[in-house]
């Protein structure tokens, strides 16, 4: 049996693209409507691995999935990068002046205002998925249409890109991270083919003054680096928070494996999310 | 004249109750569609001040508003938090019995799971306001429907409280933050008559090992408490990052200016977006 990767969105989706990234063409891509299904899926058995987008260099963090990480215990077990890139899409024989509005998901269509401003003949409309978009304008053979989505989505519905890279950024990178069950007894081992490690963590602490600065210094005494810091609410105590670290390293690392064992003195929770090869 | 203070939603909308305790009685509240015009008709002088969310105990950060607060350099002159209570409302006269379906914004309708699960033959019905459903429950005079919302919007729009605080979780609070136009000349003056102020500050430092451990020193050493940091992306430079700071602590008291002098030798850019007297 071919193994499974749950990833969100319809196939074409960029989502889709990370998921071949991170678990290869092994894998059959299983499209799921929202993020927590995702991981409920995965929890469950009925996918073997799953993929979400962890943040965009235009729209921050997808904070929600920040919560399912604490929630669901899924460890990280790796990495990858993929570079947006939107592309006008039209059913094949449909020319440019035909097409009188353009479907894709809001987040994509405000993506290419300058698009939109040098053709104002064409009007936007909001579809709840980029590669949706193009499934639908296939399904209902339109004429006078297009949609925005990856090159990836126009091959799969055989649509034809009739613009490419359209977007206003070129700067447009998603990160993604592969979720796997925890394999029992088995923690996170050291790849040795891995060039380069990153671990992400999660903790609380007391919400005293100077408390985020001294968990801080257990990463910079030891020249730990940090590439990320990310904060959410704690449930149940108003204007507390949860911080979750992306530090370069592996947790068997001495230097790390000393700034954990620091900041488990600090903090009153902490966990490690992950321990993967980081992406390039 | 009366003035007017932006606020975004439908009369009746948390973000009205906010408007009131920040600006008084004396402010004809302006309901805006969206956050960022809020922004604008306060730069454009077509409303005297403008009241945004910032943060919520259960969603954390309003993402959006933080670009903005960048964007358009609007000084934040005042805090307060609103209690969020959602209430079911039906018009007068119309019994628990005959309701069937319930309108209100998707995040109200899930943050009032138990009440839904206890009353199975209620319908939840996504609406695009909380408020905005009570209005429009009361125009179409619905007879079979409620709307969950604050119990300002059931007191204007004539409407009738049927449960009140039906929310699963109490400690449901929102902060929100009074924008002004910066007056010429003034910069954040210490207004006596405040106990304790705060102070929100952005910034960006180069991307070095320990860059944000140093940048948080600048307040630790001095025992300046930071009550708040949110990092977003930096624009043009994949996976750096802008970090917003709030400190208790006027801009003037020594140990403050202290640490924004110290801060500023480190940052590549920082800017005070507010000093303000902290809300209760």
């Amino acid at each position: 049996m071919r193994r499974r990767a749950a990833f969100q969105g319809e196939l074409g989706a960029f989502s889709q693209t990370a998921a071949r990234q991170l678990a290869g063409y092994n894998f059959i891509p299983v499209p799921m409507q929202s993020f927590e299904e995702i991981f409920v899926t995965v929890v469950n058995g009925k996918c073997h691995c799953g993929v979400i987008p962890i943040e965009n260099t235009l729209h921050g963090s997808v904070h929600e999935n920040y919560d399912h990480l604490l929630k669901y215990d899924l460890p990280i077990r790796g990495e990858t990068f993929v570079r947006i890139v939107h592309n006008l899409i039209v059913p094949a024989g449909v020319k440019f002046s035909q097409v009188r509005r353009v479907f894709s998901h809001p987040v994509a269509l405000n993506q290419c205002r300058r698009f939109f401003e040098e053709n104002p003949q064409i009007e936007k409309t909001p579809f709840y998925d980029t590669a949706g978009s193009v499934k639908m304008m296939m399904e209902k053979g339109l004429t006078d249409a297009g949609a925005i989505a990856s090159a990836n989505a126009a091959e799969i519905y055989c649509a034809k890109i009739l613009r490419k890279s359209i977007e206003d950024d070129r700067e447009n990178f998603t990160r993604f991270f592969l979720l796997e069950r925890p394999k029992r007894g088995v923690k996170f081992v050291k790849n040795q083919t891995a060039k380069r490690f990153k671990t992400t963590v999660v903790f609380t602490m007391r919400n005293l003054p100077g408390a985020l600065f001294r968990s801080l210094s257990a990463f910079a005494l030891r020249d730990v680096n940090l590439t990320k810091i990310e904060s959410r609410p704690l449930r149940g105590k108003p204007w507390e928070y949860l911080f979750y670290l992306d530090f370069i390293g592996h947790v068997e690392d001495p230097a790390c494996r000393n700034a954990l064992n620091h900041l488990a003195e600090l903090a009153d929770m902490l966990r490690v999310l992950g321990c993967y090869p980081a992406g390039e």
